[in-house]
């Protein structure tokens, strides 16, 4: 085996620059999805993966429409009997280059300049998505492939896959797998290969406190009613204490605690209090106490109000009293809070401490449930060994505070669990002008999925 | 005296019908002062009054400019010896009449239906302000005026008055007087004849609470800063305790108590909880306790926040911790409370009680005195005597929750007290279509002032 993955890698090495070729034939397609006038780039991104597939050996390959863009489904096969099968996750979508005049190089025409290669979707995602297929080819050049791989690649994530959850549902049975390879999370930096074994889940609510029938003019009626500001305020204020700790009737039952392992990994991912002081810009930080910063994003659910509004909120003065406010308030959840009870405990807290003045609504706007691998997931543990073997060091683990859906969709709908991880920098611009992805991590990156592709069929044990 | 009325009276009558020419003129004048396209118009209604002014015998007239719009000066004398002066206050200028298409007839082309004269500006206030010019024209014409009349007919009361204040500054000597006669303020029901005094004073902030340094990602920083949503909500809540008892420090320190009499005369208003629950649509009224709704927007100071916004308040979720929130707070002030004092209350309530992990700040954006007339100030008894002789009942005594701010002015820059009262009904449409004035009310608000200018002049003692 270890002679395989020698060769592959030295396939790699010495043919790299014509791979580039490829990376950078992707890159030229603006594949921006948020935009309809770009819909004929979509369908061009989608048909360049198919024939990129093809031309690495896939056996199968299909684009099978949505609600909104095409989805790629492809099969590359082991001819070895009893193989492990991969999914791929990956998306071919990039996010609009605006402000366009802020790149240095045009955005859709890709330039390598001191080490990176600069285009939109460099680093977010369509360079991960070569490093698979790179170390896919490279190992196909040199022989066969010891696993079968499989592909979702979707058109929809920078707008928030609309329709992927009833894709995968409609789609079950084309996507078996034994477990899915996710790139699209990033490295903390450089040096610092990560592993993402956790996300937080998400329930997103907006919030409607009714009170007088309409606006009432606040010398006429100021004194006489309960004013819904003042009451959504109230209830708001209540959801927390003075040491970060969520009032909902029974919000913390579900949540399960933080491992001495847990506290270990986040402990080495150097996110100290100077850590979230200067990226937050706030003097002091305010957390749930008896947690670290860190472990408060990594591993404890939250409640924030996103958005408030009501009166008015124009320029000056006007004296009203409002018949509404609203607010939008979401928490990040963890294992194994679910989202459908975090809305009881929610509208529970309401029926318990609203004023009997007013009336009030409750809307889930967005949910998701949170997603922790198995510590023993044997994929997870051959990942961190090709790492080790690749940048000799051993990766991190990082407990994250946001949410990637399609990670719990993969868990919920397919049964299947994410080796979630990816070889973008946080200085890569993604979203932002002058996107890039640096090439000695890029090709890190394909030595590293070469080494897990081989480790992972020959090494580890599948419980 | 009491002859002199009534040729008065009678020869208003006579001629009533010839009176109406001079007002539907008026009303003919496009005076929207919102509107800079109706700037010439302003200035056709500035000159329509000085020519009536000169026409029932005024011995001076200006146009005074102020920034905005010109302000108009008059003065009719009285041949008698230390005759009093009364300064009439009046507006022309008048609201928008969008909707237009709603107006049965045009807005700007008075008609009379059903008893009524529908225009815009008839009831609020080029009818009020012709009830005056009548009644001292037909006194006129039987004789001499008892008493010194000066006018300030300002053009931007319908925009808040912008320029009265300086002006008022700049002009004292000029409106020097003994008493204001103002009668912009209405009649609660047609059988109601009104007297207003005292009206509540206001103090209208802009609350801005700062957190981090720009928005955040509520997955990646949610658990470990202030969200100043909440802060700012947290010291909403707590401003006013369940009794609907406003929690700034001192703030009821310098409210002078509702009397016996000021009881007995809000109670006589008939403005009861089921008025009141009709009005706002509200189920449930909440008040301070220990008093009636109609004392509570009468003679008690309120807390109310006029709006707030902050974060994400478009459609749909979106996962930010803002970096601020902010909110307008405005209380309505009884006597002897002040602006200025309560700014100082409200910015120890912050220093007292809001989170160190936030800062905020406080700007002023509107303030007003409260008023209140002597219950012993001659004009108002001489006005209520007038009232009773013409309209067979006694007037109600209202303390209005709103303010007025040229009454503050009138007495704190010229320290002059106002009889506050007039001829309008809450259905007069003011400032929506179809405004009208009810003719039967606008007559027997001429005689009342007729009778007033009389009675002011002879029966009553100038204290």
């Amino acid at each position: 085996m270890q002679r395989k993955i020698s060769e592959a890698v030295s396939v790699y090495n010495q043919r790299k620059e014509e791979y580039y070729k490829d990376l950078e034939d992707f890159l030229r397609i603006q594949t921006i999805s948020s935009d309809s006038h770009y819909r004929d780039e979509i369908w061009k991104g989608a048909d360049w993966i198919v024939k990129q597939l093809k031309s690495i050996g896939a056996s199968e390959t299909k684009i099978l429409e949505t609600q909104k863009h095409p989805v790629v489904y492809g099969k590359i096969p082991s001819l070895k009997e009893g193989a492990l099968t991969i999914l791929v996750y990956g998306h071919y979508d990039v996010q609009p280059p605006d402000p366009v005049d802020l790149w240095k190089s045009k955005p859709f025409s890709p330039e390598i300049r001191d080490g990176s290669i600069y285009a939109r979707g460099a680093s977010d995602m369509k360079g991960q998505l070569m490093v698979t297929l790179n170390a896919i080819k490279a190992i196909m050049e040199i022989g066969d492939l010891p696993v079968n791989f499989k592909f979702l690649v979707e058109g929809e994530e920078e707008i928030g896959s609309p329709s992927i959850e009833s894709f995968l549902e409609e789609n079950k049975a084309l996507f078996q797998s034994d477990f899915v390879l996710n790139l699209d999370a990033g490295m903390i930096s450089k040096n610092k290969p990560t592993i993402v074994y956790g996300l937080r889940g998400l329930a997103y609510f907006e919030i409607t406190v009714h009170g007088p029938k309409q606006d009432l003019h606040s010398g006429l009626f100021g004194g006489v009613v309960y004013n819904p500001i003042h009451a959504l305020c109230k209830l708001i204020a209540g959801m927390k204490d003075e040491e970060g700790v969520i009032q909902l009737p029974g919000y913390y039952d579900d949540v399960r605690p933080i491992t001495k392992e847990d506290k270990q990994a986040l402990g080495k991912l150097g996110m100290d209090k100077s850590f979230y002081k200067s990226q937050t810009g706030v003097d002091q930080l305010f957390g749930e106490k008896g947690f670290t910063p860190v472990e408060c994003v990594g591993g404890r659910p939250t409640l924030d109000v996103n958005g408030i509004y009501g009166g008015y909120t124009g320029e000056g003065p006007k004296t009203v009293i409002p018949a509404t406010a609203t607010a939008k308030i979401s928490m990040r959840l963890v294992p194994d809070q679910t989202p459908e009870n975090v809305r009881i405990q929610l509208e529970r807290y309401f029926e318990k401490n609203a004023p009997e003045h007013v009336s009030w609504e409750i809307k889930m706007l967005s949910s998701d449930s949170a997603f922790i691998t198995d510590p023993d997931f044997y994929a997870v543990g051959c990942f961190a060994q090709s790492i080790q073997a690749v940048w000799d060091v051993e990766p991190v683990y990082q407990r994250g505070g946001g949410s990637i859906p399609i990670v719990s969709y993969m868990k919920n709908i397919l049964g299947l669990e994410s080796v979630l991880s990816g070889f973008s920098l946080p200085e890569d611009n993604i979203h932002s002008p002058n996107e890039k992805l640096d090439l000695e991590v890029f090709h890190k990156g394909v030595e590293t999925i070469i080494h897990f592709v081989f480790n992972v069929s020959e090494n580890c044990v599948k419980k």
